[in-house]
C-alpha cells in the first residue's frame, strides 16, 4: 500500500498535471481530486488527456480529502488557508498557491493585499539548506512558476558575489497554461496566436517573492504572455562584480542536482527542451558591450514551476527519492 | 540486467522519442543510438530535450548495434532492409520504416517504386490475432502513422459488416514531425504557423498500407499539414452497411485494449489529448444528411503512431505487459 | 461624399474586418459602429489592430444607424431581422449573419430552430445570375464562411455534370476566429495550439445552406477546429460522373472572377496564402484508387468567408467595381 | 504613369511583402522583381498569396533593373554594394539590408566583419531632422527590424534626458519571418511551435546600429525567436534620470507621427495589433520595485521594421505623402 494522496482544485491546468504525475508515480495512491464548480464530473471530461483514469471529482473540503497521507492544494491564491487548516492532523501538505510564500506581512498586503496567511517552509529544493527544511516540514509552499526559473537563474550568482542584488533586470515570458484555466476574451487562442503581450508590467506580485529567494534588493520585472501553451524563458541580467564567472558559479551551484542542468558553453536553453519533465535549463555569458552578466533560464511551467516541483518537495518530504515519478527529459517536439 | 537496446536512425523526431521511452522504461537498457550525419554528436546536442542523458551517437552499422538484444530501426524508406541482413542472428527488431509492411510487391512498386524488400509481421498489435503473430516474430514491421489512426478506426467497422469497403472517404491532418527532421522551406515556422496545407492528394503512398490492413477495397485519402507539432487527427467516413452502430462495433473491438479508447458518447477525440501517450481516441455517428458513419481518430503520430507503437510492439516480443514504459496519459495542454 | 457606412455588431472579428475593410475603402465613409456590452467603448480599446482609429462603439439600435446609406449587420444568429425592420427605408443591408439565408422554412426550423425570418437574396456574386440579383437588392444575405469555401469548389461540379449531387463528402477545418470572441473554455489558447478537434460530427447547420447553394442532394460534412487564427481549407470529395475533369469545369467557371483561383496543376491551396484577402484558392484532382474527384478550397473565414465578401456584396450593390477597397493579395507569412 | 519599381531580392520574405504593398501602392508600378535561386519562377510559385500577380522572377543583375526608377534592394548582407554601384545614376535606392547602415567602419567590422561598404542616410523618418535628410537623399539604409522597434522606444528618452544612455537592458523576441527563408533544422516548425529560444545572446550585431540610432553608450540586448510569423516586442528598460516621464517624452516625440502610437494609459502593445500595418505601438512606465524606466514597444518586423518602413521612405524621397500605399491599421486577429 502506497502513500494515498489527494488533489484539491483538480479541474485547472496545474492540477491536471499532478493528476498525471500522481499516477504514473511507484509510491503515490490517488485517492480523490476535488473541485469547485466541476465536483462531479469524471476526471476525463474535463481532463481529456487523462481518458482512462476512472475517477469523479469530489467537492473541495476536509472531508473528501481526509483519507490522503498528502495533499496538494492546487487552489485560487487566497483559498488554502482555511482548507489546510481543517486537514486531519499529520496530513503533510503542498500548497501550491501563493498564500505561505512570503515570509513578510507587510510585502504580502503590498502585493497581494489583504490578511497574510503565514508563512510555510519554501518549496525549492536546489536553494543552500532547502532539502533539510523540507524534509522536516508537513507543510511546505511551492515556489511560484516565475520565482522558480528566475530564482534557480540568480540565487546563486547573488550568493557567490558575481551579481549585483541593487540592480537586477528580467525579462520573462510564459506559456499561457500559467494565467489559469478560466474563460476570458484575452486569452482566447484567436487573441494569443501571433502575439506576445506584456501584462502587469512594472508591478508584477512574484517580485516580492523572487526578491526573497533571490536575495536581490532591486528588481525589475516584466512578465510577458506567449503564443505556447507551456513553457517560461526567463532573461536575467544583472551588474557584474568583481569580474566574476557567472556559468562557473552556476555549476558549482548546480553539481549535484538531478534537475537543473548548466547547458554545454554555446547552448542556450530554450522552454521546449523542457516541457513534460521536471527539468530547468541555464545558461550564463557575459555581454561584450555592456558587460551584464545574462542568465537564461527555461523550464515548464507545470513542470518544475507547479506540478512537478510540488511532487520533488512531496517525495523529500517522505524520504523517498528526489526524482520518483519525475522525469529529468522533456517531451519533443 | 534488463533488455539491451538499440537505435538506429536515432536523430530524427521518431527516434528521439525512442530515446526517451527507451530511457524511461524498466526492463529496457539503452546502448547505443546511431545516426548518419550526426555521428559523433552527443545525444543530448541533438535532442536537447535528452539534456543530461550521456549517451554520443554512433554511426549507423552493424558492428555498432551488435551489442543489443533489440533493435529499433528508424531509417529513412528502403534503408532497413540491408541494415537488418547486417544484425546478429536472434536479434529481435522493430522496422519503424515503410520497407517490410506491404505484403504485396506490386502494390510496392505502385507506391514506392524499386523493389519489393520482403514482408514481416505487421505491428498493430489491436488487430485481431495480432499479438499472437507479434510474440512469434523476432521481425516486425511497425505500423506507419496515418495507417494506425485510419485502422483502428475503420478495421472493427468492416469486419464488422457495418461499413461498406468499397466506399471509404478519409481526411487526415498531422503534426509537423510526422513530415520528419530535413530542412526544407515548405516546412519552416514561418510557412507553417496560420497555415493548413494538403500535400500528396489523391495518390498517397500508404493507401496500400491501410488497405491491407483495414480490409478497404476502394480508399480516397487526403493527407494535411496542420500547425502543430504532434498529433493525427483523422475523419474516416464510410457507406453504413445493415443499419449497424458504428460505436458499438468499436467498443467491441477494443474492450479490452488499454490503449484505445471509445469516447463517451458526445465527446470527440482530439490530438492534443494523445500527446505524448500511446493511446488511440475514437468517436463514431451517424450523420444525419447523408446516413455515411463517420468515425474519427486521434493519436500522437511519435507515440502510438511511432515511437510508442513500436515499444509496445516489442514489449509483446519479448513477453512482458503490453504497457510497460508507456502511458495511457498525454501530456496536455 | 461617399457612401456613409455603419456596422451593427463591431465587436466581433467580422465586425473588426467589416472596419479594417471599410476605413480603407475609397468609396466608404465609416459614420457609426454599434456594439452590445462594449457600447461607450472606444474602438481601439476592442480592437487594438485600429489603434489610430477615433471613434467610439455606439449602442446597436436604429437610432444609431439611421444616418448609414449602407449597414452592415454582424450580429449574433437570429438577432437581425427584428433591427433590420427598424432601418430607414431605402438603407441598403448586407447581413453577415444566418438568419435570411435558407429559402426553406422547414430546412430552418430543422437546423437552428425558432421561426424563420424570411429569405434574402443570397450573397454569393460567383454564382450564376448571382452579381444580377444582388445589384438588384437592398437587401443580402452573406454566405456562411464554410458555405463560401464549400460551395465554391462544388457548385460548378454539379452544374457541370462532373460531380455526383448524391454522394458530396466533406471534411473542413476553420480557424478560431470562425468560433466567435465570447469567453469559452474550449477555445482558450491553451487548449488550442497543439490541437485539432472536430465539433457537431454529423449535424453541422451549414449543411443546409451549401445544399442549397450547391445542389448537393446528399452532403457529409464534418468541421473541425484548427489551431490558426483565421482561414478554412475545405477537403470536398465527390463521386465523379461522365468521366469528367473537374479541374476544367473549375476553370471554365471562374474564367473571369478576380477573386477566385485556380492554381496551376501541382499546386495545391493552402490557407495561409489566402489570409487578409477575400481570394479562394482552388485545385481538383481525381484520386488514383478510388476514382472520386477531390477539390480542395482554401480561403481567409473574415475576408472572403465574411466581412470581404461582404463588401464585395456591398460594392455590387453600389455599382461600384467589385474589387473597390479589397485585396486579391494574401498577408503572408 | 506612375514610379517605375523594381525588388531587388524577392524571393524572401521581405521581398514577397514589398511585393504586396508596391502592387498595392497607387502611385508605383511593379516592372521587376529579382531572385537568385529561383528566378526564371512566377512570382506566384515563391509566394502564393500574391497568386493572381502576373509576374516573373528575373535574375539579380542591374540589367534587370535598369528601367526603374526606384530599386529596393532585399539582398543577403554583404551584397547590396556591389549591385548598387552598377545600377542606372539617378535611380533612387533604399536598401533593407545592413550594409550602408553604420557610420562607423570600426563597427562595422567589430559586429559584421569584412570590409565597411560606407554610409547612406539612415531611414527612420521618425527620427528628429530624418525626414528632410531622406527627401534629400537618392540613397537610404532602411533601419534594422529590432534596431527599428528598439529606437523607437529608446531614443526620445536619453534625447530628453529621462533614460540614462549608460544603462539601457533590451530583451526583445522576433517572430520567425525575422530569420529569414532559407531551409534551417532550427527553423523547422517542428522545432518552433511551442518554444521560446534565444540566440546570440551577449553579441548581437544589431547593438552597434541601435546605439548610433538611439545615442545608447552601453546597451545589453538580448534577442528570442517566438514562435509567431511575424512581429517583434521590445521590453527596453533604462535607470530613470531626473524623475523625468517616459511616457510624456514618448507623446511629445510623436505627436504628430501617423505609424507610431503611445498607447492610452493602461494599454499595453502586443505583436498582433500591429501584423499587416505599418505601425508602432508603444507604453511606458516606471518599475514600483526598482524604479527603472520600462518601455514596450511592438511592430511587425516585416512592415515598420522592413517593407513598410522602406516604402516610408520611398515616399519621403519621391515627395508623395509619406503614408501612401500604407496601413496603420493591422490585420487581426
Amino acid at each position: 500500500m502506497g502513500i494515498r494522496v489527494a488533489v484539491a482544485g483538480a479541474s485547472g491546468y496545474a492540477g491536471g498535471e499532478l493528476l498525471r504525475l500522481i499516477t504514473g508515480h511507484p509510491e503515490f495512491d490517488l485517492v480523490a481530486a476535488t473541485a469547485h464548480s466541476q465536483a462531479g464530473s469524471p476526471v476525463s471530461a474535463v481532463h481529456p488527456q487523462l481518458t482512462g483514469l476512472d475517477l469523479t471529482l469530489g467537492s473541495t473540503d476536509a472531508a473528501t480529502l481526509s483519507d490522503a497521507d498528502l495533499v496538494f492544494l492546487a487552489l485560487p491564491h487566497g483559498q488554502s488557508a482555511a482548507l489546510a487548516a481543517q486537514l486531519t492532523p499529520g496530513t503533510k501538505v503542498v500548497d501550491l498557491g501563493a498564500d505561505f510564500r512570503l515570509q513578510s506581512a507587510e510585502q504580502w498586503t503590498r502585493y497581494y493585499g489583504g490578511g497574510h496567511a503565514g508563512t510555510w517552509t519554501y518549496g525549492l529544493p536546489e536553494l543552500p539548506g532547502a532539502r533539510e527544511a523540507i524534509a522536516a516540514s508537513d507543510r511546505v509552499a511551492n515556489t511560484g512558476c516565475y520565482a522558480a526559473t528566475i530564482t534557480l537563474a540568480l540565487a546563486p550568482l547573488i550568493a557567490a558575489g558575481v551579481a549585483d542584488p541593487q540592480d537586477v533586470v528580467v525579462v520573462a515570458s510564459s506559456g499561457t497554461s500559467g494565467a489559469g484555466r478560466s474563460a476570458k476574451v484575452n486569452l482566447l487562442a484567436s487573441e494569443i496566436m501571433g502575439d506576445l503581450s506584456p501584462y502587469k508590467v512594472g508591478a508584477h506580485q512574484h517580485v516580492a517573492e523572487i526578491k526573497q529567494a533571490t536575495g536581490a534588493a532591486s528588481l525589475s520585472m516584466t512578465p510577458i504572455l506567449a503564443p505556447m501553451p507551456r513553457g517560461i524563458l526567463a532573461t536575467v541580467t544583472a551588474r557584474r562584480l568583481n569580474g566574476g564567472d557567472p556559468r562557473e558559479a552556476l555549476q558549482a551551484a548546480y553539481a549535484t542536482d538531478p534537475f537543473v542542468h548548466v547547458l554545454p558553453e554555446g547552448s542556450w536553453p530554450h522552454t521546449a527542451a523542457t516541457a513534460g519533465s521536471n527539468s530547468c535549463h541555464l545558461q550564463a555569458t557575459v555581454d561584450i558591450d555592456s558587460g551584464r552578466i545574462i542568465v537564461v533560464s527555461a523550464l515548464d511551467n507545470l513542470g518544475k514551476g507547479a506540478a512537478g516541483q510540488a511532487v520533488q518537495n512531496a517525495n523529500i518530504m517522505f524520504g523517498l527519492p528526489e526524482t520518483t515519478g519525475l522525469s529529468v527529459f522533456g517531451v519533443a517536439p
